[in-house]
């Protein structure tokens, strides 16, 4: 029955290169990640996310005018239309934040005049801008909270701590923000700004394209992946356990959340960062609890696992740092789509300035002449 | 400055295979498409809508009382959560169709309980049962007419065309307008369909792909074409006009909407059928506008585009169509929409059978080692 046997399958696009970029560079063994040409922990040690969002944007760093510039209007834009916090104060309390979040979007273009501006690149950080409010102002209301307004004195990062937590953020955690969301900024040719651009590539609109972005970063095995890694660490409960709980996931064919990438074969670099993140967030919120348990995760699984280039990824560690922030758990996914709607935005921008509509094929493998029996001739 | 030169990139995807499926095949060079074996035409003669999205959900044509327990629970699934009628009638009267189908597909996905229900097949039947409603409901209420409630004696396209005009269908229009459905619910791995396998393979849910799904139909290089067919129709006004206007778009090199497409270099075999039903409809409408201009646009365009292997495509006529069907302009994607739905979510349910997260990559051709000059020293 099978038609077009031999002809190769690209399994998971692995490997396929499907367009020229000079957002990020990965290399994959080596373990790095350079967002322009700028190694990312670079970036995240010294530059603030308004920063690497221009330069992912438009491709250099900004000089101070620029940057002012790119501060106010993201401040300025952070406002959700009055219409679009009512839908959201009708949405249940149980909503998962992100299934809100792809809703919100989805809306702006409903409201939004498309015709009225084409400017993307302004589009773009007037998303960006907005997504933290959407969240924290759902989060609040869910739990029966007053919704904090924005703080334009606040930068992004700072800003969106404060709308969740209520708490204006010390120095050191307002600088832990900033490099959590430049770590997430960007990284590729990942599922969610692929989706992201084939949307864009049939000409649609931005809305649709980060709509459909924020409902693949949704998905387990990608952006998903930081908010099961704390379900893992609580279940496992002490460092004691991690040894007989991964044997026993490896046993049962079970993926281990935070752990094996498509791109790095060894470790991802934000991860390294994160991890010292993690481990000083521990000492200062006196928690012994977590940092230790993923810890010996790490060490346990790259022990059985390395011959499989499996290694932490960005969610290991991540999930441990929003819990030692403070942070509700149910909203982790939603910070990694704060922080990645940058790389979604500069993509499609970038995509479909050359662009070609995305439209792979399959190799069809049914029936080839089925005859249509009348339904009165059915069994 | 480029690395990764002479690495190949596989543009827009053209004619890469990344997964087996049993749902259609394309014949590109012969311009044929069946469904499970069985050629579309033959489909859209005999079959209903509801048969055909049995077949392509399950894999063979339903009996008797499989297709009537289809039918049954399609429509009484066709009424959607007040909730959501109460979210459709605060958006904006001149919202797109398409960007309120999109937000109300993602609505749902707020508002089921996702974990309550396992069954992928059944949440396809729902979600297909409820987009003609969510169309038709926007759609009145937008023009300040009373919504029509979903009429169960009726089949799904009947109903759907009860619930737009108010009127019910003759026996030749209930049957044009099953065939119109079946004639767009599949066609492999266009980019709609893509978008929403790209957003399953993170194992994300049914909600999230649709609504991805959705925002890219409605793009103009995909299914928003058939919209752009009437506006160039009504541009032109009269035959004698065409061949001017044809001229004039490709020296400015305009692509003219309706024709061409990735996979079928002859005749699409559904623009055929399309063709006819739009020539009878000009009769028994006695209309005498549409019909000649677009068969004059079908000669030139051809006749100058041949070699090119550009030829007509299944949005020049369906526009067509929908217009002498009285349907508003506006509407016409979003009937594409309540269409492909079932292809959408037939891939989605076979890809995730044996899934692989689909996950391309770039060459980056950006800059290697750049340096972070601090803020103060940038010009
Ligand atoms: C990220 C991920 C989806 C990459 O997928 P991929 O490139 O398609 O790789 P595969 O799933 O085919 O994995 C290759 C091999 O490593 C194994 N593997 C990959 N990730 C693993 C994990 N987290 N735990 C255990 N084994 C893993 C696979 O079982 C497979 O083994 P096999 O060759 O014996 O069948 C995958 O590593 C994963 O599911 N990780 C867990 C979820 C997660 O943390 N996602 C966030 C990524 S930022
Ligand atoms: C469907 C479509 C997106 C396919 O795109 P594709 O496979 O990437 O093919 P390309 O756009 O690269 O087209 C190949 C060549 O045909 C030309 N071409 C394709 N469609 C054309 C059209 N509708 N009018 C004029 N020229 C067209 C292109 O300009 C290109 O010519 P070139 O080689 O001289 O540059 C494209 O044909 C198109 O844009 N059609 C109009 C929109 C439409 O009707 N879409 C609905 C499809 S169901």
């Amino acid at each position: 029955m099978t038609s077009f046997e031999g002809v190769k399958i690209f399994k998971g696009l692995e490997n396929v290169a499907i367009a020229e970029t000079s957002l990020s560079y990965i290399n994959g063994e080596k373990g790095r990640l350079v967002y322009r040409g700028i190694p990312v922990e670079v970036l995240a040690e010294k530059a603030s996310f308004e920063e690497v969002a221009f330069l992912l944007w438009f491709g250099y760093l900004p000089n101070r005018k620029e940057l002012d510039d790119l501060i106010r209007f993201m401040a300025d834009s952070r406002d959700i239309h009055p219409e679009i916090e009512d839908h959201i104060a009708r949405l249940p309390n149980k909503a998962h934040p992100m299934d809100v979040l792809r809703s919100c979007v989805s809306l702006f273009g409903v409201f939004e005049d498309l015709q009225a501006s084409h400017d993307e690149l302004q589009r773009a950080a007037r998303i960006t801008a907005k997504l933290p409010t959407i969240v924290s102002y759902h989060y609040r209301l869910s739990r029966g909270m007053k919704p904090v307004p924005p703080d334009k004195t606040l930068d992004h990062a700072s800003n969106f701590y404060y709308m969740i937590t209520g708490e204006k953020p010390d120095e050191e955690i307002s600088k832990l923000m900033n490099s959590i969301l430049i770590l997430h900024a960007e990284q590729g040719l990942n599922a969610s700004t692929f989706t992201a651009m084939v949307i864009a590539s049939t000409l649609s609109d931005m809305y649709s394209s980060i709509t459909g972005a924020i409902g693949a970063l949704k998905g387990p095995l990608h952006g998903g992946a930081n908010e099961k890694v704390i379900d893992m660490i609580e279940e496992i409960g002490t460092p004691e356990n991690v040894e007989s709980y991964v044997e026993k996931a490896l046993k049962e064919k079970r993926k281990i959340p935070g752990f094996g990438h498509r791109v790095y074969k060894t470790y991802d670099p934000r991860s390294k960062v994160l991890k010292e993140y993690a481990r000083k967030l521990s000492l200062k919120m006196n928690d012994a609890k977590y940092f230790p348990i993923a810890e010996k995760l790490e060490k346990v699984v790259v022990e059985k696992l390395a011959h499989k280039k499996i290694f932490p990824n960005v969610d290991l560690y991540s999930g441990i740092v929003y819990k030692l922030l403070g942070f509700p758990k149910e909203i982790y996914t939603a910070i990694f789509a704060i922080a990645r709607v940058v790389g979604w935005t500069a993509h499609v921008i970038e995509y479909t300035k050359s662009n070609k509509i995305i439209r792979p094929c399959g190799v069809y493998v049914g029936p080839m002449n089925a005859e249509y029996i009348p339904l009165e001739a059915r069994e």
